[in-house]
């Protein structure tokens, strides 16, 4: 079994070389050659119980595994000296962004990866921004009437095949429990990839008049999708966090005006929490939610590969649902007829913290937004000797409770077996927007030097009112992070209505606005004509990311930008390519 | 298929009508009787897409299936008219606790059934007691320094069976995923029983150095133990929610010092928060957790069929797991040996509601405890006319607005297709703490009329301070109810050192304070002893809740209380029957 393994990973191996050694690859091809590698490396050690590379010496490990094995060593040789371990992020973020990824989230402590293939560890380094997310969205939601509730995660079979067109979308991925300690199962029971067939046959009990109407529900929960694509952390995972809402409406206007209350707070987790602007909009026909009359989304964009993130979505149902499960009651306008409820779906999930990081990070390692991150100032010790070490500690413990007594989510670094450089590099890797370094010159003026991570800027802050200064710093760096990103996608958002610019465009890392029908044929189309075939892997095609809401202000060409389009143009579509 | 069923209802049907006939059945016997009619019915409605009664007259329902039918043949008569439909329990609790709590949880919103046995919907009413616990209990951990975190819910048969005892344990119970989409999958994957095989592979990785410890993770989740015993929402349930606590340390005193820090939390839990008195004590080897060095448990009494029920477990797993998982360190103080990490882990689950319903709840339904209740405060007009109505829901709403400004949760009741009456009956249901009457009379005299729901007890309440005093009444309603519980508890539990004594209080509904050698043979002999056979079914036998922290002040006797054992008594244990 092992030898077999063994063999795949030399050959794999080789095939990384030659890719990496090879001009006319393309990065995908490289990045999907290096992932195969190391599920191959993965299995080898399932198979045996050991680490490929500790087995093997002739393979050299990929940098992005390195780091535990090396510190291991190290602490191995000398464990009470001081760590001089190198730190930081071996790869440029512009050269192999993928790499680059793989590299920041792990060694910021932020993923650890896992056994069981598309699932990953969130450490509390990333779960703390995930948990600044739920904090704020779940009280904007709670302001809307909405409440929060626990529906099972598994569903019957037929349950989930109650609404064909949304069962069709999600079949393909849906896992499945066929076994319960040594018995086979009667029937197989599905883990929900989305609630809606959780949930709707209880809506169906409970509406019985108009009166029980609105419900407006919410679960923060695990969803699982059995994807086959490449996974990717936080971005494309088999089981991921998110929270999904769920409402019926007795009339369509309460119901739409709510998909784009909903979609503000989206907007607002975005700019206000991971400083990162998103454009607001509707999805195309073709990509909008399986099962719904219409899906509002928010779209990110991410400058090191040009690329659209969808940020999180609400959807209008309609009565497909509904009708459907039979959420109903008597109209109370037409004598004898049943009226049917109008829903909503809602959901934003952990990918936000992926997209926060490609956004954001540099390659000095992960950059975190102030308003999620789990430390905002770290407090460190410089120029201490034996004779001032206790004094000057105890000045680094008083700064730091100061700061948390004022509201301040500041910690210290007082570790000695790590110098100051090791401990600068270690912070700017983790990504906290400010780093504090307290030593005697600054004291001896009342002050402490300031450095921002996201430019690097230094400089002095009064220990007077330091805690307000500091707040009002966060938000500064906030808006400076925010306008940065808003610049980078500005000089990346074009628009266009001819074919031709559009690729080249596409190619320059750009999402484009061009005129569209709005038809799935012509979008596929349109796809097909930007993909790029270029011999090591085909460049995906563009899709429409949404038709945003706020429409540019030049006048609508009356075409399709696609040549052999013979409708009309509808609106300006949001294009690029996209995770 | 459905005449299978439906010949099989009838029989069940005959059979519950002659346990309820048969004064020598017992109240197990029937409640079985029931459940598996339930199940039937359940097995029918999936079958066919109908509700058994309303295809089949001459069954007539049990009364917990009643409730949304009658409201819906109500309401479908006169949808526009006033509501009054008969609320109210119609079970008594002392006369069928099972079927009361069935009906209370169902008829106050806090559980829907679901079509996945085993697994229910935990509604707003509920989830927000749970939502309370989590607030409170998170802030407690995280002032010990512990961090929330996630890992993935599917854990690889590798690593699920790397620790034997611990394995063995839950086997019986572990869901397996087999399948994703149309694909079987090479390997099964467990759905997460618990998650220390889950975590500690990861534990692994992060230790190399003394200086890695500790580790302080903690996790809100779900988890999944399939088990074949009679379901009981809350109480028994295959998928439930809880928090799991994972810490390591470098030495075993930090590591025994920090499961009592969470045994208080966890007595805080139900001291302070549900009203209700717990013991705290160490579990016997018997009822340990499995693969760990010793369990501590906070234990509280149900009166209404006087079985103790487990509320949360603190664990110290020692370094059984640190050692099959390897989570070791070089020993600073033995140059070349390992040392190997001290773990604990600690769990409260949703269990905490259903303890909460069966100990505080009354024939007229659930008693919300002030601290989790998700409204404090039911604001009822009363005496208004249609010349006055409009002043009056003012004034109504006035109050409502105050005692929220001030910090309260209160709300109102205005609909006007119920009467007072209905509302009165319909909030003492749900459970609401206090409910405010104000009427035309009280204001004039600047006061409301507060009814508790605990005791009934109605007094006015001056409209100044009135945020003030209404805090000062939830506090004194929290006490109450704590004492009312205490006392009920203390009059059931007695000590004894006299086998057959000790089964006479069992069957008076106490749990029993008693010599005890500790020897998990023994334990095993007092429940066999104890199980009482009565033609109708057994009535199970007592086992050790926990070995009291704090011994009865009486001198301990030589003899363990079991007539033929031939060991010392180690301390006294508390036994008693047992959810």
């Amino acid at each position: 079994m092992s030898d077999a393994i063994v063999k795949q990973i030399e050959e794999q191996g080789n095939e990384v070389r030659r890719l990496k050694g090879d001009k006319s690859s393309t990065e995908d091809a490289k990045n999907e050659a290096i992932q195969k590698l190391l599920a191959l490396k993965l299995a080898y050690k399932e198979a045996t119980g050991q680490d490929y590379a500790a087995s093997n010496a002739r393979q050299s490990k990929p940098k992005k595994e390195e780091k535990p094995k090396e510190k291991k060593q190290q602490q191995e040789k000398k464990p009470d000296g001081k760590k001089q371990t190198l730190l930081g992020v071996g790869t440029k973020k512009d050269e192999n962004y993928s790499e680059w990824y793989s590299e920041v989230i792990t060694k910021a402590e932020m993923i650890e990866y896992y056994d069981v293939s598309g699932c990953y560890v969130l450490r509390p380094w990333s779960f703390a921004v995930w948990e600044a997310i739920q904090a704020w969205f779940d009280s904007g939601i709670k302001k809307l009437g909405v409440k929060n509730c626990y529906f099972p995660m598994f569903v019957s079979n037929a349950a989930l095949e109650r609404e064909k067109t949304h069962i069709a979308d999600f079949a393909p991925e849906v896992a499945w429990v066929t076994r319960a300690g040594q018995s086979e199962m009667a029937e197989p029971i599905a883990i929900r990839p989305t609630s809606e067939t959780v949930m709707y046959p209880s809506y169906k009990k409970w509406v019985q008049s108009h009166r029980d109407l609105p419900i407006k529900l919410n679960q923060w929960c695990n969803v699982v999708r059995w994807e086959f694509k490449h996974p990717t952390p936080f971005l494309r995972t088999r089981e991921f966090l998110w929270q999904e809402g769920h409402t019926a409406f007795a009339n369509p206007s309460d119901a739409e005006k709510e998909v784009f209350q909903i979609l503000d707070l989206y907007a607002g987790v975005y700019n206000d929490l991971l400083a990162i602007p998103v454009v607001k909009g509707r999805k195309s026909e073709k990509e909008k939610f399986a099962g719904g009359d219409f899906t509002t989304t928010v779209e990110a964009y991410v400058a090191c590969n040009g690329r659209g993130i969808q940020g999180a979505t609400s959807h209008h149902l309609g009565q497909n649902f509904s009708k459907m499960f039979d959420i109903s009651y008597e109209d109370p306008a037409k004598e004898g007829e049943r009226a049917f409820a109008w829903q909503n779906s809602w959901g934003l999930s952990t990918r936000t913290i992926g997209a926060m990081v490609m956004i954001h990070g540099d390659d000095k390692g992960l950059i975190l937004p102030p308003r999620v991150a789990a430390v905002q100032v770290i407090v460190v010790p410089v120029g201490f000797k034996t004779e001032n070490k206790e004094w000057l500690f105890d000045a680094v413990d008083k700064v730091t409770k100061d700061l948390v007594a004022g509201g301040i989510k500041a910690e210290h670094d007082l570790r000695e077996n790590y110098n100051a450089g090791w401990k600068f590099n270690h912070w700017e890797l983790k990504g906290v927007p400010i780093r504090f370094e307290v030593g005697p010159n600054d004291l001896a003026k009342n002050q402490v030097t300031a450095v921002i991570r996201h430019n690097g800027e230094k400089r002095q802050m009064s220990l007077d009112g330091l805690s307000e200064a500091v707040k009002t710093l966060l938000d500064e760096i906030h808006d400076a992070m925010y306008q940065k990103v808003l610049a980078q996608r500005d000089s990346h958002l074009k628009t266009t209505t001819c074919m031709e610019e559009f690729k080249k465009l596409l190619d320059d890392k750009c999402i484009i606005l061009s005129p569209f029908c709005g038809l799935p044929e012509c979008e596929e189309e349109i796809k097909k004509a930007s993909t790029r075939e270029d011999g090591e892997g085909a460049q995906m095609g563009a899709k429409t990311l949404c038709i945003p809401l706020e429409q540019p202000k030049q006048e609508l060409p009356s075409k399709c930008i696609f040549p052999s389009c013979c409708h009309a143009a509808k609106a300006f579509a949001l294009f690029g390519r996209s995770y």
